[in-house]
């Protein structure tokens, strides 16, 4: 039998490849792979269903992350995916592998900080699975959300001259991640050396304990807005932006001096030599959301704190591209982060 | 900070320890952790989730567990807890963790090994995440499954009186291990030794292909039965008795002779020098059902094919007690098979 190495299709052309033989039977489904969350339709409401597998040395280093905020953080992550959707997320599970080197009251830690996402965030935790590990913590939620029928957002709705909004800033949670990568090097073999986290919280705050934008949804719904499209930036603002062109057929211009960064997080990246509009493309982790809006909702989003236009959406024949400072053209390239290459 | 041992708690200690601060908050959730799947009301519909973490080194072993069988067993094992609510498994999420070692092509065999397990129980792959694992392979599926609101069978609802059924034959699937694990050592350091599974191939299909009891669920339905309680037998039937008997708050009486055994795995206890009633009491992973009905079903039940009586529910204060084939009672003891100890 012939090898192929999973790095030389990446994980969207092997999740294509994995997937696309499977069919869609149930009257129920009505979106599957594709997108933020699957779409299943159960009655006035529709449910939402997405699904992430943290694993430990591959999405955490439990060297800097503490167990509490590593509960917290993996279940905003999937709300993430739910408000991506338009959707207000319900209900988690959670499965932990866990090996011997665990106690009792490491788990507690983990459940601490779920218990306190759920709480934050108005999700129940409904079920999972406890099991031993022979390695590392290996932690898989499923989060359930619900929409309206007529108020979910696919990262497929685009049209050309739409606008291109993103919400906070992007990078910060990638400049976190250097940051704390740069003090373990400086604290291994040597514990006498603290770690320099001084004016930096912002950064670190994004990198360890990120929120899942339900304020935007709110604040969108209150205002009116339905988005064209919209995803939630876990790889990147170009990788996302090529998925929303890609499944919307469409192109796109975005306006580097109008992408949205921190001021610790432009620091740090001079700190290190870095460019920072790289990490905001190709940073990951920010958990901010990427929608499109028409154009006549422009006077409507103008007002909204926490949101930035960045850019419109064009054909597809005009090609993705980002326009520099001095007015370059740049072709947009995922170079998201991915586990799997 | 005081350390616990997990497997001092054991699997529903630990469960119970880390989830018993969890409210429910959400008039969607009807139920939560507890019974196989969570239950949340979504309509006219409920919806039922249920999940499963699957180890490699501890849940299988690539040695002698092909890909196929994996990925159709890790869809099989989900669609049992639905089934085990008298509900319908509709959707999956499924997620994978692998490392360097595997190729597209190995993938590609747990894919076909789901796909054909999805065709066979009329189920739709939604979704999932795919990630590299630094050590062995994880494998983690979400089911989503439906049910009428008055059909829903919880482990809580046995009375006094009722009979304790069992479908199939159980102690199967763990002889089939027993062989396996043989097979394994004996082969080990010595590749000329083909391995011996002559007239064993039935204990070897329970363990490595087993089958969810979609067919007795029907067959209930058509007959007109609901069962007062119900659950899959993924641990050992002590185990789930225990279960049954401790959130429905009764004893229960089980007859050692009832208890269905395959002749294969009788053979293979008799060569193994094992007990195949210990076998079928605490073996696990045969994924049959566990249900009571009430003896008004009695005349009901008797025709059904598949579906063995083998006991009755008590009052609390009898206790839960094994019937010998001399008339001793025996105290049911819990040894299911349990990762975390």
């Amino acid at each position: 039998m012939s090898r192929t190495e999973i790095a030389a299709l990446g994980e969207f052309g092997l999740i294509r490849r994995l997937t696309e033989k499977f069919p869609i039977t149930n009257a129920s489904t009505v979106k599957g792979v594709g997108d933020d969350a699957a779409i299943l339709d159960y009655g006035t409401k529709q449910v939402l269903v997405t699904t992430d597998l943290l694993l430990e040395g591959v999405h955490f280093d439990l060297v800097y992350v503490p167990l509490k905020h590593l509960g917290y953080k993996a279940a905003v992550v999937n709300f993430s995916d739910i408000y991506a959707m338009n959707g207000r997320p319900k209900q988690i599970t959670v499965s932990l592998g866990v090996s011997k080197r665990f106690s009792v009251e490491d788990l507690e830690q983990i459940y601490e900080g779920l218990s306190v996402a759920c709480q934050h965030y108005g999700v129940d935790l409904v079920g999972g699975d406890t099991s031993a590990s022979l390695t590392g913590l290996t932690i898989s939620i499923t989060c359930i959300g619900e929409a309206s029928k007529d108020k979910i957002v696919l990262r497929s709705g685009a049209q050309p001259t739409d606008l291109i909004c993103v919400t906070g800033d992007l990078g910060s949670a990638y400049m976190g991640l250097q940051l704390l990568e740069r003090e373990k090097i400086a604290f291994s073999g040597n514990d006498q050396v603290q770690p320099d986290f001084e004016g930096k919280d912002y950064i670190l705050q994004r990198q360890l304990k990120p929120e899942a934008r339900k304020d935007i949804i709110e604040t969108l719904e209150k205002a009116g807005i339905v988005p064209t499209s919209m995803m939630d930036i876990s790889d990147g603002l170009s990788s996302e932006l090529m998925h929303i062109c890609s499944q919307s057929n469409t192109g796109c211009r975005v306006y580097e001096d109008k992408i949205p960064i921190s001021y610790q997080a432009a620091l740090m990246a001079e700190e290190l030599n870095m460019s920072i509009v790289t990490a905001a493309l190709n940073g990951g982790e920010d958990y901010e959301l990427l929608f499109t809006v028409s154009i006549n909702d422009y006077e409507k989003i103008i007002p909204l704190e926490g949101i930035n236009i960045v850019g419109h959406i064009t054909k597809p024949e005009l090609g993705l591209h980002l326009i520099g400072r001095e007015g370059e053209e740049i072709a947009l390239q995922a170079q998201g982060w991915n586990s799997l290459q």
